[in-house]
């Protein structure tokens, strides 16, 4: 009895303090410095003796096989939401699935591609679509957007030129650091950390520390990203998040909704359609992308909503972000067969997908000084029911409010 | 003795009803699906009780150091045969051996190279040199053949150069999927299946499943292939089988044999040789290839064979294939010095090795529909003895029968 | 009492004998012929029951994570200095540390990157800097020096061109055989061997023996190479020492000290500080690297010795090399930001570090006939304290003795 009570006293007493100073578990499962690379780990909410909350876990595991073998997967499963990282793959994010819906899509690309089995200049620079099949990888560092050349200052300081590939490299780089941290506290946070290295010598001397973090139960995920540059020269880079739909969300029917004062078409193909650049039609084997680009508004906080729904409006996923950190929002629309891959991205950037030389004309190729480092926070939720998507629909709406959205026929020209 | 008399009853009984449903034995070894890689293994005849056979094993390796590391052999020992496939490397296979002959080469390239150490985009597009040393290897499939710029569609629709490399891909492919299969009745078949996919986003959707078989105590083997298009467009391919012999086979005085109408020089060089464009000299350094086409008549069936004996008609190695299946040959005589790669490969396949532009102009760039697949048998025999190689060359002899081999003086011209 | 006596006895005969046909301690960590890549491996001078030597010992350990997961490195430490090679990179060497002094750099590379992710031909040929950050890489061996167009003989014996990528292969070629080699005997040598082959079909067939070896408890130690060209033709080949420093031996005030007789600028950006060619200055931001091309003078047989002492000569190293061997001399001083790599380049080599097609045309690009082999030697001495300093400081004052040194004005012009 006695026992009791000061166990008692105790824990009002110690709860707050223990709380406030809680570290979160943390577990590092690569690890560059420390010469770490687990082949394999699993911990659940039961190791950890939560209770209170659905049963949750982080996993590592090996691929083997094809061009897979060695990659590595981090599998996140906060009860409701199972998310699967690829650290081996610049921490991009291979799919997130509740029991119902699906954020990725169906490549013919079916193995989660090693980097050694990709040469980024094969194909006329396009050999990164060897590899892709992400719902999530970022384009970038040093360049994204489309092949092409591009000049750039040697190792003796004079000018020559490069071949930029598509989208750059930061999707082929693997994380140096990956490490899993899980607060040991209501509401049980789950972060996957990676950090990915995207320097050379006499090159770009950037870091990126990704993050990607979810609560037990819960149908919402957020992207914590800061990019540093570590050289002593301002340096030019290029960041897209590519985040990619098929089925279910993408069918026919389906419809973008995004709040934007401007939208125009990528290429002239694209202009045909302009105006039903928001509705998707079923797969078509031929189907030519169409692609757009929009320039986002912002609600409150700078931040703006977009969203992806299904024909009915009873499933949706809706993604925020800070259009002061991403400015710019492409849309790639790729209705083209199942077989060859039906999907759609929605790619909110730092500019839009041109060649770095036609992004740095319009004004869009930002720098980072030296030591500077810049944010990227992106939240992602899925929306079940009509309910929900009417909901996030409606506050989309709102955002855009009475401002107008104008469709322009025509390419975008060069300032 | 009740006992035994049922024993055998039940043996009479169950015997032939065995036969029919026998599954064979079947490991996998690879499995993209599965996730699994195994590092090594090893099956005999005798753990699988198999009586009245020559002993005969399925065994797989993994090799280490240099530009090897990592890479899987699968050996095939039929108790006659030793035949070393090589999975990391598309299928292809390394040798096969009888005690006496070796089917294979010497090549400068001593190790059997990962795929990630070679750049098929290095040296002007020949960096498929970096890893050849093969006595079979598979060139294709979206393209073989010399490198050179060739258009293509690209992701946007529009049209775009590419730079096509010596020989195209699946050489340098690892397999997704490798199992072997066992036949636990006789003849007790032995068959090692692979399944090399050529696929990428906005390209070529293509997936070969190959096949080894032998049978125990045989100097016989076989290779069957499916190609299939899983994309929802037409496909173009290019398929050659690049078979390549040094010694014993290949020796000053060995003799190629083929049924054939039409014959050309690939080059000028070649054209001034063409008379003896079947006799081999021997070994001599800076020999400058020489490179004939022929057009291959068929016999039975559909299928002709083709064959390369020694001086003295004591050894030979036949090749049988169908005409409809692989209407052209190519072959290759490089007789270099030793060290330089004494070799000539005798090379079947969907067209000659021109640049898939040259060879489009021709007609011979085939296109799978969607969902079509096509097949490739080969049939392979060691023949020991003057007897044997009389007999093979007798056989050939009556494909051609009394139908004129034209040599043509100068090379093809498109049509 | 007997038997110790005939103990004793047989000691007295048997030490003499057993010292002259002592075989070295041998383990080999990799091998391609014998299937071995040993994962972590090490010996000392304790295992070896050796007495009256510092305690030294030899390590392998493997990297992991990120750009580094599988590479190989083998550490000596003598007792006095501790030198990391790099089998996975071509034999490379990481650093070298004494417990003062570090022959080594910091460069904006951190990890010791695995070949498979570089693409030399990325960055318009300068993709071999994606992993430049070893104290010393060879560079070579088919061609060394600046990227750029050249031609060559291809497979068909036509004249084809090809890019040439900066500073070639041989640094992203992992060795094929290393192995460690103790003497069991005083001094108790230890050497560190490796082959690195760059071998392929219708190219060069170069095999480099590289030997590292020092003595237990000394601040010296010996590069010997050995390549050989197994080729049926006069093969060329060039290659280049670049051996790297920063701090603490690279600092303002820094002097670089050679026996020459020319010293040329290597473009018209250095020929603005010549007069100054050996003196280093502060890290700067923006520092353009000025390079020198130096025509070395021999001493006693026919050996040079260059070196690079810190700003109040207190420390130093030194460089030890045969001009016949090596008799051109590149100083490369690259003094950016520390961020950047702050870094300068002692480069004896068969060439200076033009594209091969310049050096061609200067006379510069040696051949070896088929079989002929060519050693390279290479002693390094680390020199700690005034006296020390001094003393190798005039030792090449001696080389150099009344010879005139003259700085010329302008870049060297093709004969």
């Amino acid at each position: 009895m006695n026992n009791s009570y000061s166990a008692a006293f105790l824990l009002i007493l110690v709860f707050p303090f223990n709380c406030l100073l809680a570290e979160p578990h943390r577990t590092v499962l690569t690890s560059v410095k420390e010469g770490i690379h687990l082949e394999s780990w699993r911990m659940t909410s039961r190791d950890l003796q939560v209770q209170g909350t659905p049963i949750f876990s982080v996993e590592k595991v090996t691929l083997h096989g094809g061009k897979q073998e060695g990659v590595d997967l981090v599998i996140i499963d906060n009860g409701e939401l199972q998310i699967r990282i690829i650290p081996t793959r610049g921490m991009g994010v291979l799919d997130v699935r509740t029991s119902k819906i699906r954020l990725g899509w169906e490549s013919p690309v079916r193995e989660v591609v090693h980097p050694r089995h990709v040469n980024l200049h094969d194909r006329g620079g396009l050999g990164w679509l060897e590899g892709f099949n992400e719902w999530l990888v970022r384009c970038g560092l040093e360049f994204a957007g489309l092949p092409g050349r591009d000049s750039f200052i040697n190792t003796l300081g004079e000018t020559a030129e490069m071949d930029l590939t598509l989208h750059g490299k930061i999707g082929n780089i693997p994380a140096s650091e990956v490490e899993v941290l899980i607060e040991e506290v209501p509401p049980y946070r789950i972060r996957v950390r990676g950090r990915v290295d995207e320097r050379m010598f006499s090159g770009p001397n950037l870091e990126l520390w990704t993050e990607i973090s979810t609560q037990p139960g819960s149908r919402r995920f957020t992207l914590s990203d800061q990019l540093t540059n570590h050289g002593s020269f301002a340096q030019e880079f290029q960041l897209i998040y590519h985040v990619n739909y098929g089925s279910p969300l993408l069918e026919e029917g389906s419809i973008f909704v995004a709040p934007a004062s401007r939208i125009y078409p990528f290429n002239e193909h694209s202009a045909r359609n302009i105006a039903a650049f928001d509705q998707y039609q079923a797969p078509k084997a031929g189907f030519v992308a169409e692609v757009y680009t929009l320039y986002p508004l912002a609600g409150e906080q700078g931040r703006t909503t977009v969203a992806l729904r299904n024909r009915d409006a009873t499933k949706a996923v809706s993604m925020s972000f800070s259009v002061e950190e991403l400015p710019y929002l492409t849309l790639w629309k790729n209705t083209n067969s199942v077989k060859e891959g039906y999907v759609t991205g929605i790619e909110p950037g730092t500019g839009f997908p041109n060649n770095r030389q036609v992004e740095r004309k319009f004004g869009r190729v930002p720098k980072l000084n030296p030591g500077e480092a810049r944010t990227f926070h992106l939240e992602f939720a899925i929306h079940d029911g009509q309910a929900q998507v009417a909901n996030v629909l409606d506050q989309i709406s709102r955002i855009q409010g009475a401002r107008e959205q104008i469709l322009e026929p025509s390419v975008e020209q060069i300032p």
